[in-house]
């Protein structure tokens, strides 16, 4: 019966198309080349190469991120592996799911330490690389032998999505073309992580009743409940609760702002007026997939008393700091018990406050470009429903939570971990994974819009070439703003490492090798309000065939409000620096500080 | 007394620049601001900033090589750290003095594991980042307090020159502007190995002795003689005992190719006609600084009986297969009592074979680019005394070791870490220590030559932005043969992943902000041999102001037949496979076979 094996190699891929993977990401290798071979013969998967490692490993990243599932990076031996480190340790922190698929050297070559290119030094132990990443996988499966192998890729795949977090399968060289029984490929895995029910329904009861038993609950949803693919469950769960409604600058998007029980977005100190003082007057706070960085909770001015806290984590539900809690138990699950026990008659009834307008900034009839201004023009004029926008760690991610998103808009940024450059590469596996939703008629099409800085595309610009190669059609909205202003607000404002290598962004598109014509057509430069709104209102700009640059020239020392006031939660020395500098600080009502 | 002390900063600058390193490469982050701003008092010292922190570790590296010294680079806490760790990591192996600074959380952050962006999860374990890069190193100094600090970090930059590789300096915060004794700073580190000269000297006699009691005795010259700067005394080896000498792929340059002793690049089975015949006749192999990786020893076919040989290595002297060992003998000071002890009336008398013609190829006659012409070509009528040359893993290190040099020329690979997109930013660094050494006029001006290809380039081009930012006058010889040909040779020479994301280099000089004008001037693109030959004799290429970017279109499955025999020794299905996808492959005259 020929069919009862199948190579090691056809078997992961086979299993990894099974997740609902279509494109694998990474870099060829001599290590990883056999591998991918076989890739082709799978339906439905294809083979997407990138430019290096580390955008190949972002891409996944952002991929994983649209398709609500996981993402898939194949690296080679050592060199490749390394490279795509830093987005790994990313995907770790902000529990995104991808599989890092690495070529090995030979369990010869490995066993007697041979001076295999790639390799580190003098009899060289070949697996320091994996040392080095141990910190930043859910699992890893470092297979030796056709024996138990299938089982062991069964088993760091179903980790993956129970743990939510990256994973690595090493593949040596040798091992590609040995023969394991194929039977288990005719049963899918099992992804879902394995709880009581009993334990789950006893701790949604348990939240039911808490809030049964406040006067003025408060609802605060952040990104976790994403990662755990709780969205639907939270946005049921806001509609039937119908208490006020909170987020972050991370869980922004998950639940529609045009809800009526939606507030805004709290962030503690740096939260827009009334924001704060609305969520004081809670006696309970319920939080759904907490995510407490420094980065996501206005520099931890984002508190709720021990006391009134519930807090439905990814894995466990603690109530009143430790009054009651529970383990083992899976936010999704807990939350669909939930909404079967809820008893609406027996919630408290509350109100929703008006929030003050927001403050008119100084320069608000300014004809340039600012930061007050931007934000929620780009909001109010060319964001669509649908749309998937990426967001760098820039004054992107501290301007956009300013904002009220059309429904159903994905909003990503990489918050927490915060690594510069991430945005791009994210964007264009983000892209390729709207493409595939649309095809399968399983999302609306939407847009991919990049809102980055001159800043952070630099480290990663060689993606967009990839961007046109593979005939996207993500738009890039790109802040010239001379520099790293993230930093230059942090500290030295005016030193020369703040400044960055200047690159003219007209010819992007055509070294990238679009067509210079249609490259012409595709890039528009912004220097004033005006501008920027007459290209924003071009069909070919908002409905894009093709990738889209729109060069936003901005002040070099202007930044959203929410960002200064966010490093002003360091301390009094950091709004010193700041102002001392130039920069805008609003004046806070109390300080906190946290950085000295 | 005001001097008495000094902040913990300055102490780490002052220190690096009395290393003889003047320029910092690293990319800012808010971790390491503040420590960046002491770099700007220290005399001679400045920064320079790059594209992202993989590059940025490349061009240290690029820098050290060049300076045959230190290089440095800084990061901030876990993300540019992570993405710079790949190059050290090729550091590590090339056994490259690279000094990696880290800008880290404070102290109470780490200890109170605070979510602190950048971090992982919850509860974060600030070290993840520093095991990460533990087998990468040969030392770290991970500082915590400002008492002894000054010590650890003296320690480590000793070790960095005495162990020839790269260390970590991790320097919190919170402890950058602590007051630490500013005594030290009034002596220069010692930066030698300790020894002891007796063993040394009687190491020494050992070696001259099995070499007077030769018949036949050769010489070969590996890169750890580079490394560990011996370069001078092995170059005075070659002439006082008047053997035939040979080098390696990575050991090519150390030895000036016009030395009448100096026979040819021995690698093994893929060696230049004659080579290994000649190499055979010896009854003793002297080697030095030996690198035996595969793509160094012509896949593990470079061998001496072990009866026959001795080695000086970095650190121990074996001769004869453990008849005699020595141990804690630093291969410089071996060498200098060599030179001491020598007396040449002992030395046998040897002759110097004649080399047959390299073999005719059969396209020696095409109008088109050719492999089989180029580097020839390029070696005799574009390289002059005094360029570094770098060439990127891909056809230019296997093209390259064909040629004979002029005198003084340094030759720069990565060929055992071999990891591709490296050359980019460490001709950026080379050419940064070029400038230097010129204007302080240690060393002839030259010129960098960046020998790479469309696949790797791509990886870290975005470092030629810098290249036209710090006015360097680079030239950038590119090869377009449209995808990965170092792989395709080696596997799936019609794979769809062996393509590449093509790019326009006719926009590549413009795109990083070189004046339209001077970019045309500086561009060019070549696809016969009579072009290339026209745009070489061009004086604004040959010294150039400026970058000089000169694309070369050659066939994708034209490889330099060094490349493909050396992929030969992997085994007979090697061979069989690559005749199959087309390439050129000679026949050997014998096998072997380490890969299957």
């Amino acid at each position: 019966m020929p069919n009862d094996t199948i190579p090691l190699g056809r078997y992961l891929w086979t299993r990894i198309a099974q997740l609902g993977i279509t494109k694998i990401f990474g870099v060829p290798g001599d290590f990883n080349l056999t591998l991918l071979d076989h890739i082709y013969p799978v339906p439905n998967l294809s083979w997407v190469g990138n430019t290096n490692e580390l955008n190949a490993a972002y891409a996944a990243d952002g991929y994983a991120r649209v398709k609500q599932g996981a993402g898939c990076v194949v690296t080679t031996h050592g060199v490749g592996e390394l490279s795509a480190l830093n987005a790994i340790a990313g995907a770790m922190t902000e529990q995104i799911k991808v599989i890092h698929v690495v070529g090995q050297t030979s369990r010869r070559m490995q066993s007697e330490r041979m001076m295999i290119h790639h390799s580190v030094g003098f009899g060289p132990d070949h697996g320091v690389f994996s040392k080095a990443s141990r910190e930043f996988r859910v699992a890893a499966a470092e297979l030796q032998s056709e024996e138990g192998a299938a089982e062991e890729i069964d088993r760091v795949l179903r980790e993956c999505f129970v743990k939510s977090g990256p994973v690595y399968i090493f593949v040596p060289i040798d091992l590609v073309d040995r023969q394991v029984p194929a039977k288990a490929l005719e049963t899918p895995l099992d992804l879902e992580p394995g709880f009581d029910q009993t334990t789950v329904d006893e701790a949604a009861k348990a939240v039911l009743d808490a809030i049964y038993a406040s006067k003025s609950p408060g609802l605060f949803v952040d990104c976790l409940v994403n990662r755990r693919n709780a969205t639907a469950e939270a946005r049921e769960l806001v509609d039937k609760l119908g208490i006020l409604t909170y987020t972050s600058n991370m869980g922004k998007g998950i639940i529609d702002e045009t809800n009526p029980n939606y507030l805004g977005l709290y962030n503690g100190l740096a939260s827009a007026p009334g924001v704060e003082s609305a969520f004081e007057t809670h006696d309970v706070v319920l939080t759904l997939g907490n995510l407490p960085s420094d980065t996501n909770s206005g520099g931890f001015t984002r508190k709720v008393a021990p006391e009134k806290g519930i807090y439905i984590n990814t894995d466990d539900v603690q109530i009143f700091n430790g009054k009651n809690s529970f383990s083992h138990t899976p936010i999704k699950y807990v939350l669909t018990s939930i909404l079967k026990q809820l008893d609406p008659s027996h919630l408290p009834k509350t109100s929703k406050p008006t929030l003050p307008d927001p403050d008119l900034e100084d320069d608000h009839d300014s004809k340039l470009i600012t930061q007050s201004w931007i934000w929620t023009y780009l909001a109010q004029n060319f964001f669509r429903p649908h749309d998937v926008i990426f967001g760098e760690t820039g004054t992107a991610a501290f301007g956009i939570p300013d904002v009220t998103f059309p429904e159903n808009v994905d909003w990503f940024t990489q918050t927490y971990y915060g690594s510069i450059g991430y945005a791009t590469p994210a964007a264009f596996g983000a892209e390729m994974a709207l493409v595939e939703l649309d095809g399968k008629g399983e999302r609306e099409r939407g847009r991919t819009l990049l809102i980055t800085g001159d800043g952070s595309i630099m480290l990663t610009i060689q993606e967009v070439g990839n961007m046109i190669k593979q005939n996207l059609s993500p738009i890039i909205l790109l802040i010239n703003n001379a520099g790293y202003t993230i930093e230059r607000v942090i500290h030295g404002a005016h030193q020369s490492y703040n400044d960055i290598v200047p690159f003219d962004y007209s010819h992007m598109l055509p070294f990238f090798n679009m067509s210079p014509s249609e490259a012409k057509k595709n890039f528009h430069r912004c220097e004033t309000k005006e501008q920027l709104e007459e290209v924003l209102k071009l069909e070919s700009v908002r409905s894009p065939k093709g990738v889209q640059v729109v060069e936003i020239v901005m002040d070099k020392l202007d930044v959203p409000w929410r960002l200064s006031t966010q490093v002003g939660t360091r301390g009094p020395e950091a709004v010193k620096e700041m102002k001392e500098a130039g920069f805008k600080v609003r004046e806070m009502k109390k300080h906190e500080a946290f950085w000295y």
